[in-house]
């Protein structure tokens, strides 16, 4: 059941969103009751230029 | 009124989006009472490599 | 794969759901490939004063 | 920097959204290279009325 | 054409959204080439129970 | 606190991201009691084949 939705910058790897992605799912199989059937997660990469903290590009920062 | 959100994965073609955005706002014309101009379709393409289920990268299936 | 967010405002009933979620999951079947199980749809109702066009709340409308 | 969606039945405790937030959190910083502070985590509960699966909404099933 | 999505917490009034779908909308309009009619804002309230930096919910602290 | 989410087609230059991010950021500070530093503004650039209106893609209009 739950979709979980991630924006970050770019420059996470493969093999990092192949853990985030099984970390991610095992914490809401242990701690929410889900199947990890039912656990879709969707990553974004989100480039620095289109993401502004303080009003400010990342890319300026 | 009406704002859609559509994510799947690449492979789509132009000519079933089209067919995908109209038969989606017929349906909110015709079971939703909204217009057609005030219906928003927004489609986004997710890599396989940003999408998992199951705690598996759907690249990896 | 699909998964589908619905922004409207609050007003549809729950048989009108019913056949949104149905006719959007038979257009993605028929149209892009997909399976029924694997195409989610979620509503969100949005209270009209929590959407503006043109700068105006939609709740002054 | 991340910021993570969490779409889900209701039903979730506040403890087991504490626990979530918790795991996910410590999960994008020994994975990702994330700091704790700029992790933001949003949970959104969706009615079953609004959840649909393979065209059912998820309080018929 | 923009949509805005605004996620914050509860304790806007109503006369505050008002005045923030106007100054953004102007925004647009004014920095971004669109017009007013095609500018749309959606505001979600989230509680603080459900939004969570540095892996603690907000209504913690 | 706020996370703000803009989708309009791209075109929009740097520049004008810049100026946007710092608008939308001077209005949540001013109208909405928040602090810059607290205010993310995420752009995503959604192309015109991937947007609909009253059932057409914008890239055929």
């Amino acid at each position: 059941m739950p979709v979980i939705h991630i924006e970050m910058w770019p420059g996470r790897t493969y093999a990092q969103k192949q853990e985030l992605a099984k970390a991610i799912t095992d914490a809401f199989v242990k701690i929410a009751n889900t199947t990890p059937e039912a656990t879709i997660v969707i990553f974004s990469d989100v480039p620095k230029e289109n993401w502004a903290q303080a009003g400010v590009l990342s890319s300026e920062t």
